[in-house]
């Protein structure tokens, strides 16, 4: 993440194109088409199936989940702390598929809560994202949701490698 | 990309938050990892490693330079038909690795050459892309963005499967 060169003041000068509604909804629909993924895990590959030492499947939803909880909550509060019951990067996943999935629900459903509080200026303001990672806040979302593209791609290897079909990766 | 959802009401009605130039960063900068990803496969597992029955890493090269080049060409000047020398998806690899990358680069530059002739209203424009996919075109450039991502993150998991380290997901 401190890579990303994307700057503020870019941004402030050429045509602006992507809509905070619209940028909610590339999210969201992301997120559906992770968990799909997710689904689409039989039970204990989910929890043990991985390739070249990578982790787990479980592990890699456990980062997107303790990114997006916490990420949410900071994008929209300036609060990069954790504290209990918010998740954080390290939490382990719940033992059972159908709990990560709820798990995946009240953090969607978080995000949809919090997101309408966000002041659109916001999203040009420069932060240490997760205490750490200084970027505007638009270019610490873009980078959480290229992170969920990028492990859930993962998941979809993992898949073809245990003989299951992936969903389509243009159904959001 | 038929069911990407983003409506262009919706990119009017709310606060905008992309400028084209970031928009061009952010797109160039996931080239530019990408580029890596391809550097680091040794130069015989690019033709021939896969997982699953899945598609070797220099035929998801070529997707995504077959995706990127009639793409910029058709988010440009709205022309989606192929002709030489313009490339499509279905255009095989080059032989060598270093072929590839000087495409890869050649892409590159087009993108740079035609992106500047974009004019910013064109980006809410619904269009077939490619003939067939009806969307925005900032939609349709977000799609080729992602689709890139997650075709690259494949071939992390091939790399890590041959023990090679792929270049660090953050760098672009």
């Amino acid at each position: 993440m401190e890579a990303n060169s994307l700057e503020t003041k870019e941004v402030a000068q050429s045509p602006t194109l992507l809509s905070t509604d619209a940028l909610l909804e590339h999210w969201q629909g992301h997120r559906k088409l992770t968990r799909r993924v997710i689904e689409a895990f039989p039970e204990d590959q989910f929890y043990t199936f991985s390739i070249g030492g990578m982790r787990t499947f479980a592990q890699l939803t456990m980062e997107i989940v303790g990114l997006a909880a916490p990420g949410i909550r900071g994008i929209t509060y300036g609060d990069w702390t954790f504290s209990e019951p918010v998740l954080d990067h390290s939490t382990p996943a719940p033992t059972t598929k159908q709990e990560v999935l709820n798990l995946w629900d009240l953090v969607t459903e978080y995000i949809e809560t919090l997101w309408p509080q966000i002041d659109p200026n916001r999203f040009y303001e420069t932060e240490a994202a997760f205490g750490m990672y200084e970027n505007t806040i638009l270019n610490t979302l873009l980078y959480l949701i290229d992170n969920e593209i990028h492990h859930r791609a993962q998941g979809y290897v993992y898949l073809r490698a245990l003989g299951v079909e992936p969903p389509a990766f243009w159904d959001r």
